[in-house]
């Protein structure tokens, strides 16, 4: 696949496959759409790759991704700031803020604790997350982390050091996702849905 | 997908996602991915897009991409330069230089003849096709078109010019895939197969 006429072509065909899911045939057909794009669409996908990965920053509260010191979110006289969502990732705050139905600020953990890879409390953002609890007037904890071992080790790291100083943590519900048949949905979930089943009037409201 | 709290990264992943096959979710993915990535490798990607889009040129004499005035099959002393393979588009020629097969050098019609999107020989690159035969010492002229009706059109617009300056004119073989099994062959194929049987000894030569 080297033998390209071209050394430019063949360059950016090399790094376009560095990405992931695409291989050499996928990068080759990307380079070649992009030669018969115009040459302005061509800059402003490279330069906004470039100043995304050089400009943005994490947010100094919440360590969401950032185009300054603060976050948007954390930045909203809207939001309730009295309420902070926990999650894994910068992915899992826009899977939730795409949802539509949270108004609540986010801390974002940048891992889970997972012992068998050598990932420790101090290694993500969680000193940061009690420190919050101190400083802001946070009434409610909304753990969203992964359903594995790692993110039930995590969840109950920090259930443990708040539980004193905190009333109301809470976990996101798991359950049978909607338009899902209860015959394909896995034994556990299925179990854990009828066990913290709700009053019909709340499923209702909602 | 609007709300993300970095409008550098909603910028990243809106011009990531009008790339051909790449959604609104596989864009954010790869936009998180570079995020991560050194900031060296993201400038490399970026300035390789743009610099393959602007300094890029068409060889002049066969139409290949190119990084100079003539390509680099055009411009090596090891092709045979007295047998040009006439292919549609850059990706023919990529495809077929893959194969290691072939040591002649090509034409590129930046297209095919389509009446029925007004695509007409000449928006093509036929006439400096002709030319080549005129001005060079061309021997064979092998068609590598597509098996469309557009493609036979081609074929035979550029197979009734060329018929009397030239004796010889060849298109590559039809057949069954090395590897497929004839059950699952196509019947045009098949049948196009067996038209145009070897002799078993040519078969093992190669």
């Amino acid at each position: 696949m080297n033998n390209v006429s071209s050394k430019l072509l063949d360059s950016a065909v090399t790094e376009l496959s560095k990405l992931p899911g695409i291989g050499k045939k996928s990068a080759l057909r990307l380079a070649i759409h992009l030669l018969r794009r115009d040459a302005i669409d061509v800059e402003l996908l490279g330069n906004s790759l470039i100043k995304m990965r050089n400009e943005t920053q994490f947010c100094k509260r919440c360590h969401n991704i950032s185009d300054g010191e603060l976050c948007e979110v954390c930045r909203s006289p809207k939001r309730e700031h009295s309420t902070i969502c926990v999650v894994e990732n910068i992915n899992d705050v826009i899977a939730i803020e795409n949802t539509g139905q949270y108004q609540g600020v986010y801390h974002v953990l940048g891992g889970i604790i997972a012992p068998m890879e050598g990932i420790g409390p101090a290694d993500l953002h969680i000193e940061s997350l009690f420190q919050r609890i101190k400083d802001e007037d946070i009434k409610e904890v909304i753990m969203a982390l992964p359903t594995t071992v790692e993110g039930d080790t995590t969840n109950f790291y920090i259930y443990r050091n708040l539980s004193k100083s905190l009333n109301k943590i809470t976990t996101i519900s798991r359950g049978v996702s909607i338009g899902n048949e209860l015959e394909y949905t896995d034994e556990i979930t299925l179990g854990r849905s009828i066990l913290n089943r709700l009053p019909y009037e709340d499923y209702m409201n909602k």
